[in-house]
């Protein structure tokens, strides 16, 4: 493992090893497959977690969100915060209900935020953050201006450990239960997309464009 | 809002409150759909967020893991918990950047642990983890048993403060912005699943059973 990543004994996976990863291509497949990641940090003493977007920023994490929002807050202050971003794919039926399992990828980062406050660093994140959930976007939509950043606090997350844990293939049962008559494998979950709707304000002449057209996440 | 929930006022949504939601029916569909829960606490100060499956019990939240796991001893200890389960329905296009989105729903728990002992408890949430994530499949597989029960934590989430948030609908956009070129509409997303694939050791003679032909995750 070459690339192997510096950890500290916080962020190494004690449970079930043979699934962790730590490799940078493999964490940064799944970040960029993703499109919700879930924040966790604490506010009061009280573990929160909100789903938020994201996007990668080589090993940095954006994410945005209003001024007024306890996430933001928190993470202005230097709050420490966890991203995690979890892919599913697919339900793993063992002949026990104890092995039932699924396969997934997920990626756990931990760190600390810092706010971006120069206007260009805001628009390259928001740029990212678009591209990340519809990659061509950005060239086709008006950019922010002085009242977007005004109203949008982005934050780089700055990320000292992370870490990645994929399950694959099908179901582990115990040697007796193999002799079960119960049906065993894997039912494959993928996220789809329908035709795109539009708005109801669109004006006349406007086609759905390439990069919708030809939309998907990842390398399914 | 006769269902209303009580809720304190670290759970009353403050940004967007017309997305927030605090009947037990849209709670409910929102948990009842979902497949995985991303669970935070506070592990020596730093806040972790895990997915992990997860099923209702009532208005309680049960999980399932090793006795060894972080998750599993924390709760076990008492340590507070959020639970939060979130459906991504579509990516929203705005005309501008800034005002890009996504229809999604969520639910945020807040709440504490409770590890379940009693042997028919644990079985109880056994059956409802498996049924929650492939309906019918408990009365078609081995039942846990002593050993099983041994090697598994289960634990009840007693919820304090529960509240959904939910985004439909098309872009929002401001006044100007109606008159620019591009395209704006919404991207529907859903959970899709292919042919169930047989576990390569399965016996002769056992078919895809019709839980699964039939498979589906909500009113969708």
């Amino acid at each position: 493992m070459s690339e192997q990543r510096k950890r500290s004994p916080e962020a190494t996976i004690r449970r079930l090893p043979a699934r962790a990863h730590y490799e940078r291509g493999t964490i940064d497949a799944i970040l960029d497959e993703g499109l919700v990641a879930h924040v966790g940090f604490v506010d009061d003493g009280r573990p929160l977690v909100i789903p938020m977007v994201y996007a990668r920023d080589g090993e940095r994490i954006l994410l945005h969100g209003s001024p007024q929002s306890r996430v933001c807050q928190v993470l202005c202050e230097g709050g420490s915060v966890t991203v995690t971003v979890t892919l599913v794919d697919g339900l793993v039926l063992a002949r026990s209900a104890a092995h039932h399992s699924m396969n997934y990828r997920s990626v756990v980062a931990f760190g600390t935020g810092v706010e971006l406050t120069d206007a260009g660093e805001k628009e390259a994140a928001f740029r990212r953050i678009v591209e990340h959930v519809v990659p061509g976007r950005y060239a086709d939509c008006r950019v922010p201006n002085a009242k977007d950043f005004e109203t949008t606090t982005v934050i780089a997350i700055e990320v000292s450990d992370v870490s990645a844990k994929v399950r694959t293939g099908g179901p582990i049962d115990e040697r007796p239960d193999y002799d079960t008559p119960h049906w065993a494998g894997v039912l494959p979950l993928t996220l789809a997309w329908d035709a795109p709707r539009a708005d109801e304000h669109l004006a006349d002449g406007i086609d759905v464009p390439n990069y919708l057209r030809g939309y998907g996440r990842g390398a399914r």
